[in-house]
């Protein structure tokens, strides 16, 4: 296999029109409104199977995109996923990217509770008062917090974006909200990640 | 299916247990030096293809951990990576991580010359004179770029983690690197990202 010659400005629409052929020939149609989102999760990790398991509440994307347009904030569980976002872009909204994973107050209030640090980040999220879309790339704590405060009725989010990974608790953390009346993207199953999360947040930003 | 009561610190244990047994069930033998890279890669992934796709040059790990310990530094092409990687650990041993990336010098030469910024990083990275590993997961070019400097014998790096991910450039870039002398961990095929680069990084920290 030779390398091809190919201007770097080029790449990216290159990738796209790539996966674009490879889903056609794979028989997988993805609705429009959700085509850009899911294959930039497919361009972030050349992993189809994101076609087959993405889920989008109805409404979702508009919902989403109509947020951010209005300045709202963006709340992460990863610094991989604040580094990914792109906040030059989210800034132009008015909106910034927070995260509270790797505050010393967090970890110390973490371990003083037998709590994850995702748990009392997601507190300090809600504690924000602002309109925020949560950006949940790896804990799957951080969900199970959320839906906790929503069944405590101290507070629901206005949106949320379920793509942690891994094999304890992800599938059933992310089921919860599946299951609930919170606008979601979610990648059902256990994959998902930091750069899956970012990559979602990025691709609503370029579809504004 | 229902959330699990695990505490905070067990459930990375608990994760690896469930990797391990299910390699075991797909009857997936890895070396023993290997295995906790390779694992670390799936539990950032949920993708068990990297079990069929990780290589890893004779030494590798070895040599990448007594670097690491003689205070080698690394440069990654992405700033996720840069977020991913463990800086206090790698600090211990006296190592820094360099991401040139978001330069803004970098991004003006790159663009005057119709090249990549990875490009342009590498050539910073090759110009800091001290050992180094390279964990590339998201450019082919700067994989590409380095073995340019090395046909050109301007410069040999002392290890590479390559790892980018996508559909244009992305295999052969790897394939440059699978036959050459220069020591390597490498994700065969498509497959990778900066997440991975994180973790095979933060794997071979984690086990010196």
């Amino acid at each position: 296999m030779n390398v091809e010659y190919i201007l770097p400005n080029e790449i990216e629409h290159r990738s796209f029109e790539i996966i674009t052929a490879e889903l056609e020939a794979l028989g997988i149609t993805i609705p429009l409104d959700q085509a850009p989102i899911t294959k930039r999760v497919i361009h972030t990790s050349a992993d189809f199977d994101y076609a087959k398991t993405m889920c989008y509440s109805n409404g979702a994307i508009d919902l989403a995109k109509e947020l951010i347009k209005s300045g709202a904030h963006i709340v992460t569980d990863t610094n991989m996923a604040l580094a990914g976002i792109n906040k030059k872009k989210l800034a132009s909204y008015g909106g910034q990217v927070h995260c509270f994973m790797a505050d010393e107050a967090v970890a110390i209030e973490a371990k003083q509770r037998q709590v994850t640090r995702a748990t009392v980040s997601m507190e300090r999220a809600a504690a924000l008062n602002m309109p925020v879309i949560f950006a949940i790339g790896n804990a799957p704590t951080a969900l199970i917090s959320l839906h906790e405060m929503m069944e405590a009725g101290v507070f629901t989010p206005e949106f949320v974006i379920g793509v942690p990974v891994g094999f304890v608790n992800v599938e059933a953390a992310k089921e919860l909200f599946l299951n609930s009346t919170v606008p979601y993207i979610i990648n059902k199953g256990r994959k998902g990640g930091s750069n899956i999360a970012a990559a979602i947040v990025n691709a609503i930003l370029y579809s504004i």
